[in-house]
């Protein structure tokens, strides 16, 4: 079922492929990393970019640091290096730090109990991507039931199979409609700076054969006002536990939207994008990105050279705005601290 | 004073002169135009943008049309094509309609009085250019105590002396602010599709020795949320006689954002941006454009090649979510429409 969905993260006998979405939709190239440095890399130019993604390309780059230990030198000194430099990459995304850790946490037991690191670090990260696919999965399920046949749907950013092991968190709530026979309709804002709504959200719909119309990201207002959008679905790049959600930069704006326009907003997300450790969305960091993302687009420059540029890669969306968390562990409506606390203390 | 503000407009002895505002900031170069056409195709490529600017630009297009009358036809037939064709370029910048309109009308007198045509259409395409500036003029007075000394102001597409015949709207009242010797920083949203912000506020900003950052559209909400803007003042391209503004898509979701905000939000425009035939903004055409428009950048393409587009240039952003009107005939607080009909009746 649904094989030309794109697997954007994939492992090969020693190596781990990375589809290089920075070259989509123009091209399918694939990076070959064989050290967790290639991946680092890979993750902070965002060639692999999407919150479960990272998380999941981190944990495969645990694998490789595995074979990189120089000889002599301690296994989980230099995997907590490893870790350290993966996580370093990208600071909003709780995913990635979250890979990170549990691998960490599998490392130091494989050691104590005498096994094979290599194979049982492996096996964790192969099970954290299969993890994922059944939460997004589950996500899916959860998620339809809020999507009515006929609906014109706003999603921004890419929360499709290619920020994901393979089926999406926002895109996999709409494939799932999708697959139970609705007629949808979807509008993907194309999120500037780096066009990850114009360059994969069609690319990927298109792929599946649901509609989808690009539009910039400030005609999301008149789309509203013109009754031409029935609901907003987005993902999560981090979702404190009071429910504020942190997310590409312009999801907030969209949440205000839809609140003046009374149209439900949903947030899709796994439990691996959930920090109960924050308090709230006021302690997530933002990641400030580089001036020539904004001043340039892809090698094109469209503003003046030395213009002064404020590029933050996420904004965070209070949970009040939020109508409902669509998670693998069920839907989340009017999220709270005590009803966060209740669903994901274990 | 304030020699270095460029002229988009000028006339030169029996042409033409549009500076080419697609190749800015790259590249000052101006497309020479000797017939009407040549002002029509100038103004449907966006080469010449800004309501009050293409208005100004058509009344030069009768001009240069005086001369192409073939030998043996009627001037005033002929004349009254060239303003249909003009007119015809675009639809939602009233401006356009109300320039041709009155050069026709010009046009009538000076046949019906025998006086010499071409120069009676001349000098009144030079007075409505000097009009226009006398009126972007006042505008800044009006306007410029709105603004205070530090204050942050965003404003959205080009509302400059390249929109006008040389100062500005939105950009005048930000201008007249700092010629009083107020420290301002401006915030400037790029505005896809045609980044009319990225490339010519930033430019002009720059020439005045104001302070500006680019940021994306999408970015505008985010803004606002971290209290980083203190008033929003935009152009227009028509407004109703109850208030309703058209102008730049983008507008309408800014003014919700910055009435979610409790932010003051301005409109510039001149008289001549005013139809008062109009009974609101519903009754305002909106200008839809190429898709390629958005599935581009320039000549890089962006998003798949047959992927559906939305791009309507406008939307229409009502009366209650402006704060004031800036006119040139002072400000119109909470505008409406008994207010509109005491100030524009006449």
């Amino acid at each position: 079922m649904n094989s030309h969905i794109t697997t954007p993260i994939q492992w090969r006998e020693d190596r781990l492929l990375l589809l290089d979405q920075r070259l989509l939709p123009g091209k399918e190239n694939y990076l070959v990393c064989t050290t967790y440095q290639d991946v680092a890399d890979a993750i902070s130019v965002l060639a692999v970019r999407g919150a479960p993604a990272i998380g999941i390309a981190a944990a495969y780059g645990m694998v490789l640091a595995v074979r990189q230990v120089p000889p002599g030198e301690d296994r989980l000194t230099f995997l907590a290096q490893a870790a350290k430099d993966l996580e370093a990459t990208r600071p909003t995304a709780v995913n990635l730090a979250w890979a990170c850790r549990r691998m960490l946490r599998v490392a130091n037991e494989a050691v104590k109990q005498g096994e094979e690191l290599l194979e049982r670090l492996w096996k964790e990260a192969y099970c954290m991507a299969q993890e994922d696919l059944a939460m997004n999965r589950a996500m899916g399920e959860h998620g339809q039931e809020l999507v009515a046949d006929g609906a014109n749907i706003l999603t921004h950013c890419n929360a499709g199979a290619l920020a994901t092991s393979g089926w999406g968190t926002a895109l996999g709530v709409i494939r799932a409609a999708h697959a139970k026979g609705r007629n949808l309709h979807v509008y993907a804002s194309e999120t500037r700076p780096l066009l990850q709504g114009a360059r994969l959200t069609t690319w990927e719909l298109m792929q599946d054969g649901i509609a989808v119309t690009l539009v910039t990201d400030g005609m999301v207002g008149h789309l509203m006002q013109q009754r031409k959008v029935d609901v907003v679905i987005v993902g999560a790049d981090r979702i404190a536990a009071n429910g504020d959600v942190a997310n590409k930069i312009g999801t907030y704006g969209l949440a205000v939207l839809a609140r003046a326009h009374n149209i439900p907003f949903y947030v899709a997300a796994p439990t691996s994008t959930v920090d109960m450790e924050l308090a709230s969305g006021e302690e997530i960091v933002i990641e400030q990105r580089q001036a020539d993302e904004v001043r340039q687009v892809g090698a094109l420059v469209v503003a003046p050279a030395e213009v002064k540029v404020y590029n933050p890669a996420f904004d965070v969306t209070p949970a009040e705005y939020i109508t409902a968390l669509i998670t693998d562990r069920g839907l989340i409506t009017a999220p709270s601290r005590s009803k966060m606390t209740e669903v994901f203390a274990t």
